[in-house]
């Protein structure tokens, strides 16, 4: 498999690695999201401030409002930081370029 | 790193080795966009019948209508190809199930 498609892999195991522990496999649960971000994302958790941050992000991504979040909710949440971190990686490039 | 801020790593890897290329680093032009599908997902491009998907798929990333993919739209495609993954991910496993 091509580095793309083991990433593709990795999101869907990833996603269901932890939705399929309460037995409905195809969402996650309030438990079981805040178990993805605090064991999947433990430098992102690291620098946010607000306590909250794990409520907030769930009430952002369950966009259909059913308090569950599916596998394209959980995409937008990957997406939305993946775009953060490349715009970090862009400025930290042009900073070595200017060296 | 966890495997998910490794996914994430590699999204971004991945977009700009092709986007670096022609001394644009910030977006894949037709050219670049048609070596990065060839090369990191010649599983999907096999199954495809039509002669211009790359074209297409082109088109349809380019939200903006300015011929090239921005990261931001690169993203749309893995997740378009992540979640028809997903679904035949899930109805595998439900059939596993049933035997």
């Amino acid at each position: 498999m091509t580095e793309l498609e083991n990433c593709m892999e990795s999101l869907i195991t990833i996603f269901h690695r932890y939705a399929d522990e309460d037995g409905d496999g195809k969402t996650l649960s309030k438990k079981e999201l805040s178990k993805l971000i605090e064991t999947e994302l433990p430098a992102f958790l690291k620098c946010q401030k607000n306590p909250k941050v794990v409520d907030d992000i769930r009430k952002d991504l369950d966009q259909n409002g059913d308090s569950k979040v599916d596998f394209e909710e959980f995409l937008s949440l990957v997406v939305g930081l993946s775009i953060a971190c490349e715009k970090c990686f862009v400025l930290h490039e042009q900073k070595k370029g200017k060296k």
